[in-house]
């Protein structure tokens, strides 16, 4: 008999079977521990255009999350706003530019901002100071990077006011980002680690992918949303997703919607809110509820909002968070003014501390806080805001169907969501996405195609109305028109 | 001859050396996978107070790096300014209140800012529209992220301006922020990945470490400067600093620096900012320049910008970045004004779109364009604010050498550089935690102690003169010359 083993002369005797396994085992592992030493930290990915200079040893590396960042785009959304950025229709200046439909946002009520502005704008900014003059420290100085507490009070108030005073807010359960864009940003980075993921009702707005890809490594996995259901998500297909994402090893630390919904425009019934929840509460996963369209509401359906849901006493409420902001609702994105609201001490506590990057000037502050203050002011706007919206609405959506082109059920949002499957030359992304071209570059109109909202249904477009002015509308329609003979013949 | 090996019988032959071998790593290395998978993703650090409510299953949980910015602060910068929160002394209504020596904000010149805003303000926010009535459009909308053309045009031309003219700025390289807090946090995501680090000489500024390793995790490694050197960085221990973090394994992305130099308030010299880029070329790594007091100098040394240097033509200045903003040198950290200028494309551009969580209002955007771009006023300010910075300081540093207490000598900054080792019970860290302590809550006074900014050295403090009173300076030195007095009976 032959038996050949490793370090022959020494493995003799009762301890032959343990050594001689061991110390091929303690080699295997020092040569896996040299070569994790290696090829540690990665290297990121190779470069084009080095060059170098002077005695350098070649052109210094950015990081390769910003190679990532700075990457020229390849969603439609932002394709197209760049394209009208080159080429922005104007009545007077530029009758041949793109029309943007591309961007929700409102000029439908700027007379009365316009006015209010004029009349309280410096008042508001500069507090008077005990000699009776203008005391500039109330703007110059730092202040709390979480708010003023004035500013979160006004603010609560109007959320409140404009949620049909069904739900009320708790100032401290609130931080002022600027923006919703750093709110959605901060709480992604707060409820889920780096390689974890949020459900996401699909067709969903496209921004979301910068806001919480860019920076937090948080994934997004779409629950697909049928027009069979005018979109709305059901909690069979979040449970599918689910369970879908933990056999591929993914971690689903939440749910992330808006309501009203954007890119449809439709708004979660209390049911719905409800099974949600429940859902999470199951799953015990967040919730994250982005209610920024909650003011812009112009349908007949009632607008709840999942504070009130959570507020109910039948949930643990710690796992529900809340996105507002003004862009929308008070049309004013120039003013960067967003919320999160939080019903979880720790959630509030980390974004009052990471609001350093992404504070509201204080001389901002001080006018929101008069704004949103003026209750007077508050309701008029609310109320002509709602009308002029459902009259554009029906201005838009009733051009559009008399050229045959039909929109989801909505109830809220700056935009509707647009069936333009009877202009697809073939039904699929490819057909689609050959619709948007012609769409910009022919009928020179810039709409948002449902691949970049992750919709699986070919053919749709979301077309926001509210900075469009009365008399451009029939321009948009006789250039669809145009397109859709052209396209058939 | 006895021969135990695993699988005893199987191993014969001419093969046995190879398959004795290779049967027990390969048990070792799927043990390995086992222990992996069974502990991964990793567990978050436990939680107290867990509950569950409903059919919750427990507690929902946040993410692990949200605990970890959640967690109260150790560090004796951010315990100090609490502190004052908590009872600020005032002249007029709290006389027993503590002194903020630790927040550098200066209101020298709020006389000339506020008559400025006074007649400006209006004017410059609402630009006029064609009819003649203010034009609420120019404000309220969307407008790009990275700042308005005419801001960063003025910005160049200020940043020019203050500089002594001898370097000029090209708008298209930089990108406003919300402060210099998020231009840092930027820099540090685009120029380093996580887990690689940066050198930065100290005693440095403490709010680096939140600004910088609350989210992108970046590491900072300290090089460490003396006294016996004024506390000015040398190649020497900048070589040093950088071999030892490599033989740690670390990837040294960077240096940063503050010039003038925080907390110290010293001017890298001409010669050193040379020295420190050729380092950088040489080891293939970033410089980024913090030049945010760079308006606020008072002595005789010449500032000189790196971005001067990396102009020089002698570098690749693609690897120089530069962090400005206004809340030093025009005493506006309310308004949350800063700058990224970096001569690296792919910097700018991610830079740009990273501004969608950090942009400044547009309201604000137009203030400041107006203020950058009226010189007259600019001049007469920038002048104001360097002579009464100076007058200041003299004030300031001649009461403490009353005292027996001397300062490292500077030339810029809102502070000086306090050596009150004679006030040391014990020359250690804990020594001058316990005078911290003993100014805070017996001489009611927050001064910043050199450990908050890994000073090595101990007994050094950082003191913030320009947001005090004529009248608080002799209050303050009083109050040290007790402590001082009770001390060494």
């Amino acid at each position: 008999m032959r038996l050949i083993v490793p370090l022959r002369g020494v493995i003799q005797g009762r301890g032959g079977l343990l050594v001689g396994s061991l110390i091929p085992c303690c080699l295997f592992y020092f040569l896996q521990l040299y070569l994790k030493r290696r090829r540690s930290p990665p290297d990121p990915p190779p470069r084009t255009n080095l060059f170098s200079r002077g005695n350098s040893i070649g052109r210094v590396r950015v990081s390769s999350r910003a190679v990532d960042v700075a990457k020229p785009t390849d969603s439609p959304y932002y394709i197209g706003l760049e394209r009208v950025k080159a080429d922005p229709y104007d009545r007077m200046s530029n009758r041949d530019g793109i029309i943007q439909l591309g961007l929700a946002e409102s000029s439908l009520c700027f007379d009365l901002l316009q006015s209010w502005m004029s009349e309280n704008l410096m008042e508001s900014m500069m507090m008077q100071s005990d000699e009776g003059g203008f005391d500039i420290s109330s703007i110059a100085m730092y202040k709390p990077f979480e708010g003023l507490l004035e500013l979160r009070v006004a603010f609560a108030d109007f959320m409140s006011r404009i949620m049909g005073g069904n739900v009320s807010f708790d100032p401290s359960n609130m931080v002022i980002t600027a923006g919703g864009t750093p709110a959605i940003e901060v709480l992604a980075f707060c409820l889920a680690d780096h390689g974890n993921a949020f459900l996401i009702p699909s067709p969903y707005y496209p921004g979301f992918d910068r806001d919480i890809k860019f920076r937090t490594g948080v994934e997004l996995i779409p629950v697909h949303c049928r027009s069979s259901d005018n979109f709305t998500v059901t909690v069979s297909a979040l449970e599918q997703a689910l369970n879908q994402a933990r056999k591929r090893g993914s971690r689903v630390s939440g749910i992330l919607f808006s309501n009203p919904s954007n890119p449809v425009g439709n708004i979660l019934s209390r049911e719905t809110l409800h099974d949600i929840l429940r859902f999470a509460q199951e799953k015990n996963i967040h919730v994250i509820s982005d209610e920024i369209f909650a003011g812009s509401v112009y349908g007949d359906k009632e607008f709840v909002s999942m504070a009130e849901i959570a507020g109910s006493g039948e949930f643990d409420k710690s796992r529900v968070h809340i996105i507002y902001g003004l862009s929308k609702d008070l049309s004013i994105p120039g003013f960067r003014a967003g919320v999160i609201y939080s019903f979880h001490e720790d959630v509030v506590s980390a974004a009052k501390k990471l609001m350093r990057f992404s504070s509201v000037p204080v001389p901002v502050q001080r006018i929101l806080i008069s704004l949103l203050s003026d209750t007077r002011f508050i309701e008029e706007y609310m109320a002509a805001h709602r009308q002029r919206i459902r009259e554009k609405h029906i201005r838009f959506v009733e051009g559009l169907k008399q050229l045959g082109i039909p929109c989801a059920e909505s109830d809220g949002g700056l935009y509707c969501w647009v069936d333009m499957r009877s202009l697809l030359t073939s039904y699929s992304e490819k057909g689609e996405l050959e619709l948007f071209e012609k769409l910009l570059s022919v009928a020179k109109i810039n709409a948002t195609p449902g691949t970049a909202c992750y919709c699986i249904e070919p053919g749709w477009f979301r077309c926001c109305f509210t900075a469009l002015a009365d008399e451009d509308i029939p321009v948009i329609m006789e250039r669809i028109r145009q397109l859709a003979e052209s396209s058939r013949s």
